[in-house]
C-alpha cells in the first residue's frame, strides 16, 4: 500500500482538475491511499456525499496563491494545503506528494518542512524529454536555482544519474554538461569548473558537454545546467512545440481541402503530437529532498494531473531519495 | 553599388558552397559587387578560366579552421581570409562582409580589426525567429558574451530594438528581456539590475520580463537576454526542429498506406517546414562594431549562404551601425 499526500487547492483549476485526477488514480491503483489537502466544502461539492474508499478529505485554512512570493508564504501560509501535504510527507503519513502549485512556494516550503539530503546544498528540478530514440533525456535544473556554482552542478550531475538509473532500470546513464560548444575553451567559469569536478568522479559516466540541439538526439541520458538556463529551455521547447502545432492546425484548415487531407492524416499527427506535445511530460520531480515532491504543470488537466500522480507513485516505489542519498555518499 | 567582401573559406564546405552562393547573389543583384578572399587556386577552380563581372579575387595565405581558439587566430592567422575580409571593410573597400567560419575567431578579429562603436563594451550576436503572426522575435545575445552584467544588457536592448526597427520598418519595436517568471522578484542579480536599467530609458519600448514561450507568440519584437542563455535557446530550437521533422518523416514512412498520405501533404507540411526550420532564418548579424558583419551557419548551403549574403547587404543599406551609434548617443 502506498500513500500519497496531494494539494487540491494547487493549479490554475484547482479541485475541479486535481479532484478528478484523484479519483483516477485510485481506480486505476488499487493500493493507493490519497489524503487530499484543502478546503472541505470545495473538494466534498465535487465528490458528492459518498465516501471515497482509500481517499481521506483533510481541511485546509489556506491557499497559496499562484503569484505569491515564496517568502511570504513560507512566513504566513503555515496552514495551507501546499504546507499541510508537505506536514503529512514529514510526519510519515504519506509517502509522498504532489502539486500543482506555486512552483517556488513548493520549494521554499518542500526545503522549510522536509529539509534536503544530507551533502546537497539546493534541490533541483528535473523532468525527462523525448528524444528521437524514443527514449528520454533527463534535464535538470528547470528553475529552482538561478544561480549555480560548480558544486551545485556538480549534485545535480550525481541526482540525475540516480533519476535516470532508477527510471531507466539498471544500465548506467550518461551525464553532460549543458554548453554553447563542445570545444573545453567553450563556456563560463562554473561550468568548466564542474567539468573539472566532473572528469573527477570515476562513479559517474560523464561524456562532457552537450549543447541544447543535443537534448533531443540521445547523447546524453542526464543533462546538466543552472536553473535560469534549464527553465529558458524547457519554457522554449513548450512555446515552439506550440508554435508547430498551430502552424500545422492553419496549414489544415486553410480550405476545405487541406481539411479533407487533414482528416486523413489526423491520427498520424497525433502520434507525433504526442512526442512533442510539452504536457505529454508532465510531473517534474524535486530532488535533493528528504522525501517525493513532484509538481505538475500549473494548467493540467485532469489526465496530464493524474500523470503527476503516477510519476510520485513511481518515484516511491523506488525509493529515489534513499537511492540519491546512497550515491552522494 | 554596393560592395561586399566574403570569405570564401569559412563554413563545414568552403569554397563548394561560398562560390556558388557568391554567383548567385551576383546574378540576383546587378548592383553588388563582391571581393572573395580565400585560396585562389581553389576558387579558380570553381569558377573556370572566365571573369565574373563584379567579383575580385584576393588571395589569402591562411585559413582559420573551424574548432580554432580564437586567442590563436588573433595572434597567427594575420593573413588569413577571415582575417584580410575584415581588414577590407576597415579600409573602406568593402561596405559590409560575410562569413561562414569560426564564430569565436569571427567575433574575436571584429572587434580586433574593426573595433566596437563608441559607447559599446561589447558586441552581440542577434538572429530573427519566425512566430505565430508571422513576423519576427529578434533575439540578442545568441553566443557572443557568455557572462553579461546589467549595463551589457541594457546596450543589447538598444542594439537589438535599432535592428528590428531597421529590418522591421518605422514602427517602435516592444522590447523585453528574457527571464524564467514574468513577476519582478523572478531572475537573476543581473537580469533585474538590468530591467530597472531599462525601465528608466523613456526612448525604449520596454515591456519587462518574457519567457521562453513567449519567443513564438509575438509577446516582444527584442528579447535580450546573455550569450549563454541565448545560445542554449538558439540550439534547443534547431534541435527540437529537426526532431520534430523527423518524427514526421517516420510517421510517414511507416507503411506505403502513409506514404501515400505524406505526398498528398508533402506540399502543406513543406510549408510549415519553412516557417520552422532553422536554416530558414540563416544569417546572424554582429552588431555594436563599426561595420557590417553576417556570420551564416557553418553547415550553410549555397541558397543559406547566399541568404546571408542577402542580409548583410539590407544592413548595409540600412546604415545599422550608424543607426545603432545614433541610437546609443
Amino acid at each position: 500500500m502506498v500513500t500519497l499526500a496531494v494539494d487540491a487547492m494547487g493549479g490554475d483549476f484547482g479541485p475541479d482538475v486535481t479532484v478528478p485526477a484523484v479519483l483516477r488514480a485510485l481506480s486505476e491503483q488499487q493500493d493507493l491511499r490519497v489524503l487530499l489537502f484543502g478546503e472541505e466544502s470545495k473538494m466534498r461539492a465535487l465528490l458528492g456525499p459518498r465516501n471515497v474508499d482509500r481517499l481521506s478529505l483533510c481541511h485546509a485554512e489556506q491557499v497559496i496563491g499562484m503569484g505569491e512570493s515564496p517568502a511570504v508564504a513560507l512566513r504566513t501560509k503555515k496552514q495551507s494545503s501546499m504546507a499541510l501535504m508537505l506536514h503529512a510527507v514529514n510526519d510519515g503519513k504519506a509517502d509522498g506528494c504532489v502539486s500543482a502549485g506555486n512552483t517556488g512556494a513548493l520549494m521554499a516550503l518542500s526545503r522549510h518542512i522536509l529539509k534536503t539530503s544530507d551533502s546537497i546544498d539546493r534541490p533541483a528540478i528535473i523532468s525527462a524529454l523525448p528524444r528521437e530514440d524514443g527514449r528520454h533525456t533527463f534535464v535538470l535544473d528547470l528553475g529552482a536555482n538561478v544561480g549555480c556554482d560548480s558544486e551545485q552542478l556538480y549534485q545535480f550531475a550525481v541526482m540525475g544519474q540516480a533519476v535516470a538509473q532508477v527510471l531507466d532500470g539498471g544500465r548506467k546513464p550518461t551525464v553532460a554538461l549543458l554548453n554553447i560548444g563542445s570545444e573545453d575553451i567553450k563556456g563560463n567559469d562554473q561550468v568548466k569548473a564542474a567539468n573539472d569536478l566532473l572528469r573527477g568522479d570515476e562513479d559517474l559516466n560523464y561524456i562532457g558537454y552537450v549543447e541544447g540541439s543535443d537534448l533531443f538526439t540521445g547523447k546524453a541520458d542526464v543533462v546538466v545546467c543552472d536553473g535560469f538556463v534549464g527553465n529558458v529551455a524547457l519554457k522554449t521547447i513548450e512555446g515552439l512545440a506550440r508554435y508547430v502545432m498551430s502552424e500545422v492546425r492553419r496549414e489544415f484548415n486553410r480550405n476545405w481541402w487541406h481539411r479533407i487531407f487533414g482528416l486523413l492524416v489526423a491520427p498520424l499527427w497525433r502520434r507525433v503530437e504526442q512526442r512533442i506535445n510539452p504536457s505529454g511530460y508532465n510531473g517534474a520531480a524535486f530532488v535533493g529532498l528528504r522525501g517525493v515532491v513532484v509538481k505538475s504543470h500549473g494548467n493540467a488537466d485532469a489526465a496530464e494531473f493524474n500523470q503527476a500522480i503516477c510519476s510520485a507513485r513511481q518515484y516511491v516505489d523506488k525509493k529515489l531519495p534513499d537511492k540519491i542519498e546512497s550515491l552522494l555518499k
